[in-house]
This record gives C-alpha cells, sequence and structure tokens, in this order.
C-alpha cells in the first residue's frame, strides 16, 4: 500500500507521543508551527510515490510481497536499487530544500536485513524471520520509522560498562519471556516525532563486557515511556512569525530531537539483537555504510542553493559577469563530485549473504567525507553571488508596513521588471541554506551525520589497502624485500 | 575628552533617531532588546579606553590638540599607528566577539583628512580646514560615526544619472546659500543608530556626468529626514526570549540598517565634496583601503571561535585526540595569516601629501580577499569539533523545566566535571558564531563588508605589478624584445 | 587474436617510422633508451590481456566477431563495459606508474563508432560500413591506435580558415578517385611512435567554411609523409644514463610527439568524415567525454605514489605518527574520489543510437575536472611525506663510488633493517612521480590530457541544468513568475 | 669591504674544496656546468650590492665598525633591518628566478649573536666576544657563510647519544688545548660548495646526555676533513647540454650537498657552543625563525613565475580570456599573502638581551606553514596557463635541425607577432619552475627547508596562546569557572 501524504498526516495525528519543546509538552505535535515544515517533509516522501513521473525511483517492488512499496521500505535486491536511493534522495532534497526525515529508517531496515541474518548463520536464532516479519508491516502499512543509532555516550573515553552512569549508553535493564526492558537515550534523532516506529540499534563495536548494551529493536513511536525533546535550530521561532517569506523555505524543514527510554518494554517479536554483541560493530558499519551514501540528498539541496544563488544573480543584473559565472560553475562541480561519489558507492554495491546489496564501503565513506566540506564551500560561493543583504534586509512587517514599505520598494530594487519582493524571497532562502534553519541540515548535519569526519578518516584507512599500493611502488622501482 | 560607556548610553537616549523594525517605530532604541546588544558593543570601545593595559593601543595624542583621545577618532600619524590599528580590532574583536561597528566611522574620517587636502590642492577650496574643524569637534566630544558609503545602486550596468529611479545614489537635489539638499539611501549602515554623527561618502568613481552624486558630508544621526530601517539577523529574536544562555554571546551583538536621507539639509561647514568627481575615486579607494585593513577584527572574533573550540573539545574529553589538536592549530594558523595581512599593509603604510598615513592599498586588499575565505574554513572547523550538539541541544527553557531539564542534566553531559549548563553555554556561542546573529558578522559581512570579493581582485589586478614581473621572467629565460 | 607484449614488440620493429630527437633521426626507435620505457608500458597492455586474474578487465568479446579481444581495441555495449574500463585504466596505471598510452586509440575508436553512424543516418553515407570493416581489422590484429586530435591552432581568437598559416589545422588539400591528400600537424601525441595506426580528429566545432577541416581518417603509423618529432621531458636523459636507481621508475615511461602531416594520402576506405563539419563538434565531445573518464589511469598512479609514501615513511621510521597517517589518508580520499568520478560517469552511460554506450558526459566532465586538480595535492603531500632528502640525494654514481659510496651508506641511513639503496629507490619514485618523467604525465597531462580545465568547466556550465534549478528555488521560497 | 661579483668568484677559485658529484672528484668546481648557475645566483647578491638603485636594500651599516656591508654580513639592528631583510629576499628571488643561497649564513649570523650572548649571561663564558671577532672578519670581508644544522639523524625516535652509530649527529670526539675535534655530517647544505665559510650549529633541543652534541662552531669552507658530495637536482645534467633554451633559466640555479666532517679540527676561537646543551633548543628555534621568514625569497621567484604565465598568456593570444585573468590574480594574491607573512614577522620583531633584533617567532611560522602550500598551487596555475606544450616541447636541438625546426617553426608558432624561440623560452622556464631544477628551490625546498610543515605546526601549537582565547569566550558565554 502506498499512503498518501494526507494519510500520512492523519496517521500521526493518532499517534500519543509524549514531545516537549521550549520547556512545555507539546498537545498538537502536528500542527505546531515549529515542527509541521518537517512533517511537510516527510509528507513528500508520501506524495512523490503518487506522481508517475517518479514512480520508478521513488517505489520499488517487495521481495517479499511482490507488491509496490515506497523505495523507503525497500530492502535493495541489486545495485540498481541503490543507484535509484541516491539518485531519490537527490530528488526529494530538490523538492523540500531540507532534511525529509526518512532516509535513516531506511537505512536501518536494510542493515537489519543484513546482521540479523548473519547472527542467525552463527548462532542458529532466528532474528531475520522476526525481522522479514517486522519488514512486511512497515511495507505493507507504509510506515516511516526512525533510525536510532547515536547515544550520549558521556565521557568518550570509556567503554560503555566502565560509565558512571550506565544509562549514557542504552541498555538492556531486564528480561522476561515476554521481552526486554531497555533504559538510556537516542540523541540526534532526525525526524523522530514524524516517525510511526523507532528503530534502535547500538552505536559502536562492543565486546563481552558491554553484552547488555548490545541491542536493536524496534517499537512504535509512541510506546510507552519513549519521551522526545526537540531540539532547537538557528532561526527556529521565525517559523511562528506568520512569515510566509522571512521563513525562507515556505514548506518545509527538518528537526532533531532527544529521545528517552525511560524503562520501556520491548517484546520479543521486535527484538533483533541482544547481547550478541560480536555483531554490535558491523551493524553499524552496515547502517553506516548506508547512510553516508544517503546523503547524497545534499546533492539535491545543493541544486535547490545554486538554483536561487543563479535567480538572485539573475535578480541583481549580474548574472553575465565572468566571475559570477565561474562561481556557478565551481558550485555545480563541487555539487556534483558529491553526486559522483553517492553514484559510485552505489554501483559498486555487492550482495550481502542475505541477498541484501551493500554500497561499496570504502566509496561511500569517501562520498560522506566530501560531504563534510563540499557544501560549505558552495555555502560560501552563494553567500558571495547573493551579496550582502542576504544579511542586511529589512523584515517583510517592513516591507509590509505603509510607512516603510514604501522605502524598502524603492531602494531594495534590483534588475526593474523584477519585484522587489520576490528579491526579498530568493535572498531569505539562501539566509535560510546558509545560516538559518535549513543551514543546520545542509551543513552541520553534512558534517557530523552518518558519522562526524574523523570516523569516516578511520574507515578509508582500514580500507584502503595501502599494502597493495606499496607493492606497486615497489615493483616500479626496483626495490626487492624479502 | 574620553567618554565613558555610561557617558556613551547616555548620550545616545538624548538622540532623536527615527529607527523602524519590524514594521514599527522604535520609541526607546538604546534599550530594544535587539539592539541593545550592538549599543553594548560600541560601549567596549569607551570603556577600554579607559583600562591603562590597554591605553597603549585604545588611544592616541590627536595631532590637532595634543590630547589624548581615542583612537577610533585619530588620525593615522605614522606606521605605529596604522599596526596599532590593527591591534585595537584585535582586541575588541576578541572582547566583544562580534562587529563593534566603530570602525568605518575612523577609517571615514582618515580617508576624508587625505582627500579633502587633496582638493583644496586642486581646486583651491577650504574643505580640509571645513575638515579639520570637523575632526577636531568628533575628537573633543568623543564622537562615534557612520562611515556610510554603500548606495542601492539598482541596476548595477548603469552610472548613477542614468538609473531609473535617480534616487538609486545619493545625491544633491539643491544648493543654497545655506549648504545642499540631499536625497538617496545608503544600505547596510553597520551600527547606525549607535551613532551620533554619520559621514556620508560617494561608493564608486565617476564621471562630470555623475558630479552630482560626487558628494561627501558629515550630519548628526538625528537630523531631519533621516530615517532607519534596521536589517534583520539569523536568530535575531532569540534575544528578546531573555534567555541568557541560547543567545550565545550574553551581552553582545552588531546590527545593520538602511538609512534614508528623504530631502535632509546639510550645512555648507558640513560638506566636504560637493561635486568634485574627479575625487570621488580615490576617496572611495582611500576608505576602503582602511576599511579592509580594518578586517583585523575578524581575528579578533576567530579568536573567540579558536577558544571556544578548544573548550568544547574539552568538554567532550576529546582534547588530546590528534585530529582535534590538528584542526585548532589549522585554525589558528589560518587566524594568524589573517592578523599578517592586516599587520603587514599597516606596516608598509606611507604618508599622503596631507601627512596621514594609509596603508598599503595592494597588501590591504591581499589582506581583505583572505577574510572573504578563511572564516569560512575556521567556521567550519569549528562545527567540526563543536558536534552535532550544537544544532540538536533542546533549549534553555527545556534545561529549566522539571520536567526535561532532569533528563539534559543526565544525557547531556560530556566530561563530568564540567556543568552541563557550561557545556550549553560553549555549543550556543559556536552556533552563535557560525550559524546565528554574529556569523552575520563573521562570515557575511567578511566576505561583503569593505567590498566584495571580486572587487579586491580588480584592484590587486589593477596594483599587482605584472609588467615587472615580466621583465624578470624575460631576462631570466633569455628573451630579448623590442 | 590477442598479441603477446613480444609479439608487441616485433611488431614495431617492422614499421619505418620517420622519428626524430634532440635533432636527429632515430634510427632503432624501439631500442631507443628515451622512447624504450614508453614501448614497455604499451606492451604491459598486451602482457596483462594473458593473465587469467585480469582476463575480465583487460579483454572483452567483440560484438562483431564474438572472438575475446583486448579490451583497448572494443567497442562499450554497456555499462559494465564502460565500468571495466575504468577497472583497466586504474590497474595499468598502478602496474606501470605512468601513463600508458593506449586509452586514446580505445576512445577514439568508440567515439567513432557513434558518430560514424549518425551521419550516415544524416547522409546516407556509408561511413559506419567502413568503420566497421577497420575496427575489424584492429581487433583481429590487437593493434594500438594513436587517437591524434590537437591541432598546434595558431591563434586561438581565430577560426581554421581565417588562420594566417592554413596549416595550423590539419585539412584536406586535395580528393580524387582514390582518397583524400591531407596536410597540417597534430600536437602533444602520446604514444605516437608506440602505435601501428593514427586515427585522425578534428579538433572542434566548425562550420560550413572550415569544411575541409571536418576530416577523420586512419592511416597506418608509417604512412608516407608522416613526421614525428619527440617531445621532451622532465629529467628525459636519466634514461640514458645506464641508471637502475636514479632513474625512478626502472621499466617504464610515457612521450609526447609532436605528428606532422605532409601531404599524407589516405585510400576512401580510411575516410570517416569527409567534410561534414556539423558533425565535427560531436566528434570531439563524444572523443573528449570517453577520454575525460579515461583519466582513471591517474587512480593507478596515485595509488603507486600513496603506496611510496607510505614505503618512504616507514623507511624513514614515521609510519606512526598521526600527522603522516593523515596525510596518508587524505591522498586516499582524494585518490578514491577520483576514482568516484570515473566510476559514476561510466554507471551512468546510455547507448547511443549505433548501439555503443556513451559515459555520462557532465559527470565525465566532473570527472576530469577533478583530476586537473587532485593530483596536485597528492604530490604535494608525496613530498611531504618523502623529507627534503628526495631533492638533495646524491646520485647512483655516488653511491657505487669508493670514495662516497661509504659516507652516503653510513649517513643516510634511516630506518636501520632497511637498505640505504632500497631507502634511495623509492625517493627516486618520488621524485619521478612529483618533478620527473612521470610527473608530465601524472601532473601537466592530468591538467591539459583530454582538456584544459576551462574546456571541462564550459561543458559543466552547458551541462548542469541551471534553469530546473531555479525552479526547485523558486518553488521553495515561494517565488510565482510569468 | 664590498666585494664585487668577480672579486666573488676569484675567492672561491682559491679555496680548496673537496667535492664529488656522479662518483668522481670535481677539480674546477667554479666552472663545473652543473654548479656554475648556483655560483651565479650568489655571484647576484654580491653585483646587486653596488647598484645604487638596491643600496638601500642589500646593503647596511654595521653596528660594530660603522661601515657599509653587504646586509646577508649584517646583525638587525631594529625592525626596519628585519623589513629590509624581507624585501632584499623577494628582490634577489626575482633577479634569479631561484635560491641564492646567501640568506642561511645571516640566519645562522643573527641566531648566534643572540645566543652567544645569552650563554655568556648565564655562563659567564666569553663565546660573544669570539662571536663579534667572527663576525667583524665575515664583515670585513663580505664573506659568504653556510649555515649548517640539519643533521642525518638516523633513526628518529631516538636521541643523538642512543643511535646505532653515534655519528648520526654530528658531535665533539676530542678536544685538547687547542680546539676541538668534530665527526658527522650536515644534509641538504644549501650553496655550500659556494661559500668561503661554513657555520655548525645543533640541529635540535638536547639533555644532559647529548651534551656532546651541543657544539657550534665556524670553519673556512675548505678546512681539512670536510667532504662535499653534491645532490643531483631535476634536470640538472640539462645544463651539460650546452643548450641556451632548454635550461630554462639561463644563468641561474641552486645546489645542495652533503658535507661530510671527517675529525675535523676547530680552534678555540672558531666555537661558539660547546656542551651547553640548555641552549640548544634555543639556537635551533632562532635559527629557525629567522630562516623562516627568509623564504620571502619564494615571493620573488613566483612574481618570475607570475610574470612568465602572464607571458605565455599574451604569446598563446589567450591574456584577455577572464579565467586566464583570474588565475593571475590568484596568483598574484597568494604570492603577496606570502608576503604579508613575512613582512608581519619583520614588523613584529623584538630586541634580544644582545640587542639582535628577532622576527616574531609566531607569524614567522605562520608565513612559512603558508609557503608549503602556496607554490604548489601558484605552480599548478601556472601549468594551467602555460598549455600542454610545456611538457611536449620538442628540444633545442630540434628547433635549430634543418630538418626538424622548419616544422617547429611552423606549427609552434602560437600569436603570430612572437617569434617561436622565445615562446619556446617562456615555456621552458615554467618547466624550469614547477618540474626542473628550479622546482627543487620553489617547491620541495619550500615544503622541507627551514623545516618541514610539521615544525611549524608544533610552533603554532606552542606559542598561540589558545588559554587566552578561551578566556574570551567563556567570558563571552557567561561562563564562570573556578
Amino acid at each position: 500500500m502506498l499512503m498518501t501524504s494526507e494519510q500520512y498526516e492523519e496517521s500521526l495525528r493518532k499517534l500519543n507521543l509524549v514531545v516537549y519543546m521550549f520547556g512545555e509538552q507539546i498537545k498538537n505535535v502536528v500542527d505546531n508551527p515549529i515542527i509541521r515544515p518537517s512533517m511537510n517533509a516527510v509528507a513528500k516522501t508520501y506524495e512523490m510515490a503518487h506522481i508517475s513521473e517518479f514512480e520508478d525511483v521513488m517505489t520499488a517492488v517487495s521481495h517479499i510481497s511482490g507488491e509496490r512499496i515506497n523505495r523507503f521500505t525497500h530492502i535493495h535486491q541489486n545495485t540498481e536499487d541503490l543507484v535509484k536511493k541516491t539518485k531519490m534522495g537527490r530528488l526529494l532534497g530538490a523538492h523540500t530544500g531540507c532534511c525529509f526525515q526518512r532516509c535513516v529508517g531506511m537505512d536501518a531496515l536494510n542493515a537489519l536485513s543484513i546482521i540479523t541474518y548473519d547472527i542467525d548463520k552463527k548462532f542458529d536464532s532466528d532474528y531475520y524471520q522476526r525481522f522479514l516479519k517486522y519488514l512486511s508491516y512497515v511495507q505493507v502499512n507504509d510506515l516511516t520509522c526512525d533510525g536510532a543509532m547515536t547515544d550520549p555516550k558521556g565521557d568518550r573515553s570509556l567503554p560503555p560498562h566502565l560509565q558512571a552512569d550506565a544509562d549514557m549508553y542504552l541498555h538492556i535493564v531486564e528480561q522476561n519471556a515476554d521481552g526486554i526492558i531497555v533504559r538510556g537515550a537516542k540523541a540526534h534523532q532526525t525526524g523522530a516525532v514524524n516517525s510511526h516506529e523507532i528503530i534502535v540499534m547500538p552505536t559502536i563495536a562492543m565486546r563481552e563486557e558491554d553484552k547488555d548494551y548490545a541491542v536493536s529493536f524496534a517499537l512504535p513511536s509512541d510506546a510507552k515511556g519513549i519521551i522526545y525533546i526537540m531540539g532547537r535550530q538557528s532561526c527556529d521561532t521565525r517559523k511562528c512569525e506568520n512569515s510566509k517569506i522571512d521563513v525562507g523555505n515556505v514548506l518545509f524543514g527538518g528537526h532533531e530531537a532527544l529521545v528517552v527510554f525511560d524503562n520501556v518494554f520491548v517484546p520479543w517479536e521486535r527484538v533483533f539483537m541482544c547481547r550478541e554483541y560480536e555483531f554490535s560493530g558491523s551493524l553499524v558499519e552496515k547502517f553506516a555504510s548506508y547512510h553516508r551514501q544517503s546523503y547524497a540528498c545534499k546533492v539535491g539541496v545543493g541544486d535547490v542553493l545554486i538554483g536561487a544563488a543563479q535567480t538572485i544573480a539573475e535578480y541583481n543584473g549580474v548574472q553575465k559577469a565572468s566571475h559570477i559565472k565561474d562561481k556557478i560553475i565551481e558550485m555545480n562541480h563541487l555539487n556534483e563530485t558529491l553526486y559522483c561519489g553517492s553514484i559510485a558507492c552505489a554501483a559498486e554495491g555487492q550482495p550481502e549473504p542475505s541477498g541484501t546489496y551493500c554500497v561499496n564501503t570504502l566509496l561511500a565513506n569517501i562520498s560522506k567525507q566530501n560531504v563534510t566540506r563540499f557544501p560549505y564551500e558552495i555555502a560560501r560561493l552563494a553567500q558571495d553571488i547573493a551579496g550582502g543583504l542576504m544579511v542586511t534586509l529589512p523584515s517583510e512587517a517592513d516591507f509590509k508596513s505603509p510607512e516603510t514599505g514604501k522605502w524598502l520598494e524603492k531602494y531594495l530594487k534590483g534588475n526593474s521588471v523584477i519585484s522587489t519582493e520576490n528579491r526579498m524571497r530568493i535572498l531569505r532562502l539562501i539566509e535560510n541554506l546558509t545560516l538559518g534553519t535549513a543551514a543546520v541540515g545542509y551543513l552541520t548535519e553534512s558534517m557530523h551525520g552518518a558519522g562526524s569526519p574523523q570516523a569516516q578518516r578511520v574507515m578509508i584507512s582500514r580500507l584502503a589497502d595501502v599494502k597493495e599500493k606499496q607493492c606497486y611502488a615497489k615493483n616500479i622501482c626496483g626495490i626487492q624485500e624479502n
């Protein structure tokens, strides 16, 4: 079944989420002005699946049911699926200009489809069947899942079991015939309160001493004991101003939340890893690889920023200046270099024992590493092209005021055929993407999401076969060693 | 006389400025929560002049009166003065973490001290004496001046007199025995409503057809017909939340305004250029050179950001990781490279005919060009070190709420000896400097203030003696030409 | 038939090439010490096709004959072929540490397989059949072809027919029943004197006035009237020193030559374009796209340089220093980013009307653009790791001399278990790749081969759909235009 | 006394240096074709001191004798001296296009003028008087000194006294009434065989166990037991081809040598440090700071390369293309940024107890760190502008040969008013500076001379006052700590 965006919104209204923001509990999550734009962005993943032009990219045929499903609930069956995932990310980034939040659940499902199978092979357990049953439920109901990995971590020099507070990593605190009880928290949870389900995974490789922390499971997002505390973003309250211009992005946005698990019960059929600490590292690595590929979405957001830069150049009447043209080229060059990375790791994907296709891990890390750099330079170039007015523009209210509106109308005119309002809108969009709410996603999230830059460098160091390269070098210069 | 910061604040209260923000006129400018931090930053330039440790940098001896004056009202008498100006900028940037706004007036005064003298030499006029009298008034009263150069410009491919709206550049509309009447606007006016005086200058080189636009003068900031419309900044309204933490910078900030001149009268003794279009270009160039040097302030803001990055690294417990140390080194390296540029153009300064020392123009442009690049990279590295929590941190209200405060206290603990509140404060400061109100000054203003990057490149192209370099090259490889 | 490397060498001995170097004609081209390493590199493309481990990459099944052929003579039938081409380039780069020269002919064949078909469609000509016959000859005999595109160009601001010297672009000077006679020259011809065939193509898009310049054909490399003048390279004569160490790369190298066509006759069956100027631009674009992909070879050379850097780090005993490890990671990161580009443009390839698969043109340009940058940074990092000894190392003769050898043996010892000779060898290899003969290929050729950086930027500007991006941006910020 | 360049050359002929190259002893060092260009470059430091236009920069007044002396023998008496040193370096770099070698001795003299004084203050020794006497001898005779610091170092993880071979650092092996006997070697000695004197200094900070290694002294360069083994450079033997074009730089070059001290006697009056290990680190730091400033010479070489790039752009007829102009601007920008660093550390210099002025150590390190980066980018841009012909150009002999000369004359013509020979000359100069002998100095020496990049980063880390920056940050965001 493919939900419509309206159905999606309705389904959210039925949830009983415990959400706090600015120190107060939010009764109506869906209509909260700060949260709603992020809901709209997720809704776009439903809406576009119904548009025939995008069907090939936005949907897939379930390998379980044979039914057409939203690609966000699909398990990749070949490299074409992986490549389409990259294209879907770019497409949605371009249509929303922000983080649409739903990829993290897709990446969690795919990672679990590999690791539950691998655990079973080793321990003769039945996690994979449990997982498939759960997957089927997600596919049939076209659910949005939050993939929850990052623990607060406390003192980073200590493993989970040696932390002063045992809850700094989420862990099993009790176990009985029906299931387990867990405690802890997951930080930086993108799109958490727009999700039907939350899929928890461990955040690091573990040893036996940490086995209570080696736990993976899925729960409805409104399960008892789950508490959401919204993170705030640059310019977040501008969404409450009833602005249609100053907000920059009229409809869409993103959000992150801290999710607290206050002694939450998980029934066995929802548990996908329970103390198999040997597989904690692989699960992290698979999820991280998929999720590093997912940053193709930033190419789509980059498309929006390039389009905005070109537009303001035209509005300012400088689009023919050679240095402006060259900066647009450079923005495109960097943006497409990011695209190359995401495409390449997909095209070089390989099947895992479970049949799921996984991206090439080295190239996924290469790709994400560039994502931690290039959006910042693209944003810098966009600010260069935009001009200083981007940060000195008076407010929408000033434009609408009879006293000041006339002056702004008169003096903030650029190219005479363009309305001052439109010039203002595009400047506010660039502000949004480079300093405002969307900069959180386009810049800082590009830096730290799916692992901070150093995490990728550690992986590159591990995966680049330098010994082989040394053989090449030694052969070529005639070094013979024993 | 050296005003105290209290006297400065009082002096502002006496002004009758016409200021609009969010579509409404502001009655009490000084205490407006969005404006006040910018007033505090200017006040710091008064406060520090009274601290003996900083006297040498913050003050100078007037070449007119022989009295000790605030350096911001001083005319540079030698290269030492220029070097101290650089150091004053860095010092104040470090103490405020933002734009302290007062340099633009200092740069305007120095530029006028050169050009009024040069005009007189050519036309046997008496602008220089007028100017000196005005300067004396500024020095004796320790005034803050806004240096107003940038016109709205309209269609950038047309000169002033061919614009569809003749007011797109500020111009003389009438002249009589008492003075002149001017109309137009100046955009992006930093610190405008914290100034006692506004010094207007033309914004481009001009030809005879544009002579009505070749005008420079000074007025009290509350002269009749001057209207201020405040620009808004990323996260501006956070200052209205009564927050002490989320605001990032507890005391200081900056602001820009659009200043409209609605048929404003200027008496002759306040007019410093009146249709001498041949000197319009030189005035722009001198002001721009001084002002490009002034971006030494960003080195001070960079000091704050480096300090913040080191602090969060310690709070996160990762300060000994080699990649963290290396990033701090890189931040310092880039920041000190900026400092080298500002010092070098000062140390290589030369006297003008009036006796005023001007910076080396080529090196001032080199310096500013780097300012359009390195703060962005320093900010990127700061975000890298900060970690993702910088953009997912719940609000100050959540920390103080009994329902959510306990969870945040528990789960957002880093290094156990550091209070969660302090960790939050330093993260908010990094947010402030890289995405929030201060990012407007540290990033976008670094890009466009004192001329956008391409303006510097044009100057570099003009000033670098490539023909001489070609002689070197040809000699060395044995090319003989006629 | 797959030739062996020995057969290849023998086949070259049978050619009667007219080759000049250092002002003299070379009688024995194959054994000339400066040329021979480049012959060895081409020979490697024959040798490796016989090694079963590499068969899948190095060979393909001809779509004409169904026979297994060397991939360098293959027409790409699907994206897998394109991806394997990328892998073949990297593989050979890693095995030779230099330019192996044979890709240019492969790219010419593939481009012609598209364009001859397209011309026929429009003009009902029979170029495609001619071409297939010729292709079959190349495949059956496993020939190496030089793809000759770049004309001297003279005054770059003028089209071919307006040049002072009509020969600055190669052109048809006569035509008769048997064929055509051509005059002109092709510059920078990589591997020219190691080729059996030379395939000529025009170098720019043309208009009707230039139609005599719109010509493509193939000739045996020793056809009457073809003259080769060898270009010299940095450190070229070091190959004549009988050195085994100082030469850096013991066996392999590259070369370029200026090829003069002094009224050369081409029979009709070898003519593939004759005045169809409308297709000149497409032929250039197809060839350029393929050839921009081909720079995957530099990833292989990068592998060698990374291997060399790691090795000298170990020999110097500094391989565990964190900054060294980080530099190796950065080298790998940049190198794999290049790989992503070449893989991505291959994986996103599409069939042309003739059935030949062509790479994604935009991504091929993106990929090449990065090749004009990253090898320089990789080389810089390699020099950083190598240490200054790389450029102050005494000669091989000094090492072997009884008088000086003892001092070098004693004082140039690094890690005590490593022989000084091996340390010397690896340093010489890094010198070779960053300053010496191989730097010509790894750096300057990466800059200018397959089009200089600006050529790619023009293509990026043309191919990046900025208008679509503007639609995204305008939708998102609510701009409605007519 | 100021020697003329002729007198300098004659003085060298009188030396009895033991010099080896290519495994053989060189009888006539001065006229050896590989060495002579480096002698010419040093000679330029003598020649230019006699040209009145350059007197102010090239000479100074001795603080000992009050006589006018060559600045290379001067002890800096104020910041003006330091600034002029920077200008002298740039000037000579621009006039020679290479390393002129003489700064290292100047830096050694200045460092010793500080440290010998400091040692005396602590130990009541008389090194400073010895040094002044020696300095006077150098000044009166206008000598060129080699400043010899870098030891071979062997296993870098071990201090001198724990090396397997005790000679890996130069040390005192005997001491008697007349003086000391030393053994060891100094690597990478720039201009060694063009020097009258060699001034030895230790290469690292030392502890008591290493005290025999804490030794500094000066000797005539032809003292008994000193052996020079010449390092080879990229394209070195091209100088032996009797070429006037292919050599790129017609007159000038550089050289480095390994200098072996085979039980060399030093009389007491020439000993400036003898086991005062506590001062070893300071001597290294002072010398390194001065020498990092000295890399201003690369700005001069950069001037040559920029001039060459502009010239080839004109010869190719592309000088008006906007991307070419922009690349020239970027080259200038980077080059002048380097200049700013060297000027700034000089202008911010401070007096030492001995009265000698020393550069600002932090800024000197900042400056040198940029030197390890920007010349590589300038070189890359030069290659971009030059075009591929730079590396495919046939030899000078081909141009002169009747058989091939006509073809080259015809086909390698660019702009028609420029002779092909001149085009060739400028291309060869760019090759020389980016790949050839001069690239050794402009690139690799910029990387490793005066300490490799990591050495500067360690110093930046030590000297940047991050604690103070943390205070700024904490104050601003309201953190109060105990």
